[in-house]
């Protein structure tokens, strides 16, 4: 029989009627014959309860104990949840991080999985259980309680559906599955039947409220099919895959947007080897996540380095920063946060001709100045004024019909 | 350096604002040099929530889950406390029962401790951390988390004790010490300084309100000095130990009572070998803890047996023992709800003269009339009328003139 694993968020499973209707879920799929894994998330307000007890104690907790805390929230929803299963008579049986063989690192918050020993979770399997895992944590070799951070429980699900050879992973959320666009910004965006994981992980940040790009990317890897779709419905969702395509789709397959942008720019640096590194060295080794970057073409050997961090990392960065310019001699050094990213995904549109002007000339059509212009394999993306970035978006769906199935 | 442990319960540990007064407590006794390990039980009412959950979800939780659930309340305390003594600047460190090595028997719900393993502990305490360990919880071979059930962090408390070999193991609560009877029913009852573990056990229910017998009788095995004492004031509490005496102190140190007491008598047992154990074995297997057995002598080769067991536990033995009492041509089986036990308690008692004609005497000046008697090694027990027992109490206690200090 084929393995499936299920995950389900905080909102699938915020109270006790909420689980009860997912165990109910969970018993008409399970009578379909396959062999069920079910990650789950902290109930609802739980994680956010218990950060609030900790804040009581000490305004600066420590990781480690922060993650012994948190980790109580899934387990408490995966007993409830293989109680309720037990008690619709179906065998179901709840796991730990730690006894479902999720091996992590130790670096408490953000914990990477290491390997998954997958002995226990077959065994249960084999037994005609159900088996209800704890998502978001792991056990680390010193037997250190650890969290994964964000995107956790999704990463949990990709990461046992990729150690028991699963036939896919299932992630239910309150959303119905991966838009064209954010339905919120743009109305007449479409529900997309499926998505590559390249795709899906450029359609960034909205697509993150789907699930994280951790997951995603450890999907790519494994090869795992994700089927993103409601636990609030039975509408069809999004199945992002591999793809069966021997060429890129050459088409837009939806705009992305993000407001958390932070930008940076470094005027006036001497353009010499070994400065890209003096600068982002020291923001990589201090945790800050780089998003773009771009370097314009020197003038009299003197260039301007431009990036964006998220807004929280913005100060960060401002403090990593300065003291290195004034040390390589730059000119200024200058911050931006009243700006926002919209980008037109999909696979082969940089090779493609014409993607690049025709998202230009929407956005100029709608009076939209374009700050700084990045592309990568499948997507580009222009750095807008914040204020209007809603409206990008708008333009560019209707702009690339995406209101229509292609 | 000496260990010393100890143990804060739910009501001293029942919201962020007292945690943080046991973490000034433990700061300014660490001051004083030992090395500290500080079991704590789940927050005030968490247990109840958690069990509340539980019960939405099917009225017949399996214990394998409900272990897993509640284990978590004990671990949400023990981060909390570590986080409130790292911000007072006291090093520490949270385990659960399973990282601070307790290892149990998989018997979900009345889990006993088969060993611990004090490594990690001794590691944390080299360390220089105060170790906070979450009780009531321990972890089997089969890697599945238990709960100790009933008295089971105090269980914790004076295993670690012992495993550590420490000085001594002290347990904070919300009563000062263990007095010469209920203070809520006999106004005059006086702290005692110190009892023996024998006469702790046998303070029995009112004695379980300061801490459970099982930890009494594992502090005995182990010899480990146990001391009782307040967490909310600095009074000082009782000392239980094994005691300097080479004899028995021979004096009455205290007057115990217990109104959980429901009575059963079987009339018309016939007088033959085997005839106790048919009717007590079934109850055993049944978990049915029997308190009391009386058997008359018997006339006419027919005797009267008489026990008592708890209320809750009334309609299960009736339910074993009237087929039973048919089996073996019994006349037939009484019950009654409607009495209650006193106790004088101390040690060499029985063997001393004259303790028993007093007792008696005082019941029967305070015209309380005794239906059944009782003795052990250091008690002898009275069942009495359920409406009297209070004021029993309060004429032995006098009678004894355990108001002042002998």
């Amino acid at each position: 029989m084929a393995v499936v694993v299920q995950k389900y968020g905080g909102t699938s499973v915020a109270n006790a009627e909420r689980i009860k209707a997912i165990a109910a879920r969970i018993v008409k799929r399970e009578k379909r014959g396959d062999d069920l894994v079910v990650v789950v998330s902290a109930m609802g307000d739980t994680t956010d309860e218990l950060v609030a007890l900790a804040q009581q104690m000490t305004d600066q907790p420590e990781a480690r104990e922060m993650d012994l805390l948190l980790s109580t929230g899934e387990i408490v929803t995966s007993t409830l949840l293989a109680m309720a299963l037990k008690h619709a008579g179906q065998p179901a049986v709840a796991l730990s991080g730690a006894q479902a063989g999720i091996g992590t690192d130790h670096r408490f918050g953000r914990a990477r999985i290491l390997k998954v020993n997958p002995t226990r979770v077959r065994k249960e399997l084999e037994a005609g259980n159900v088996v209800i895992v704890a998502g978001f944590q792991g056990l680390s070799e010193e037997m250190e309680l650890t969290t994964l951070g964000r995107g956790g429980s999704d990463t949990t699900a990709v990461a046992l559906a990729a150690s028991l050879a699963a036939e896919r992973c299932e992630i239910y959320t309150d959303v119905e599955g991966v838009y064209t666009a954010d339905p919120r910004v743009c109305p007449k965006a479409r529900k997309l039947i499926d998505a590559s994981y390249e795709e899906m992980l450029e359609m960034a940040t909205w697509g993150a409220r789907v699930m994280h790009n951790r997951a995603v990317e450890l999907g790519a890897l494994y090869k795992i099919p994700i089927y993103v779709a409601s636990s609030f419905s039975d509408a069809k969702g999004t199945l992002i895959h591999g793809g069966p395509y021997m060429e890129p789709t050459n088409k837009v397959m939806g705009i992305a947007h993000d407001k958390d942008v932070a930008r940076i720019t470094i005027r006036g640096v001497p353009d010499q080897p070994g400065i890209a590194a003096s600068i982002f060295q020291p923001l990589g080794e201090n945790s800050i996540s780089v998003d773009t970057i771009v370097q314009n073409a020197s003038v009299e050997r003197l260039t301007d380095v431009t990036f964006t961090v998220s807004q929280q990392d913005l100060d960060g960065a401002m403090g990593i920063v300065t003291p290195v310019a004034k040390k390589i001699r730059a000119s200024e050094v200058l911050a931006d946060t009243h700006l926002a990213k919209v980008s037109i995904v999909g696979s082969g549109i940089t090779s493609g001709l014409g993607y690049a002007g025709r998202m230009f000339k929407a956005l100029f059509d709608a009076k939209i100045n374009i700050e700084l212009i990045t592309t990568s394999e499948i997507r580009i993306t222009c750095l807008v004024d914040e204020d209007k970035v809603e409206e990008a978006v708008r333009s560019l769906h209707s702009a690339f019909k995406l209101e229509k199935a292609a």
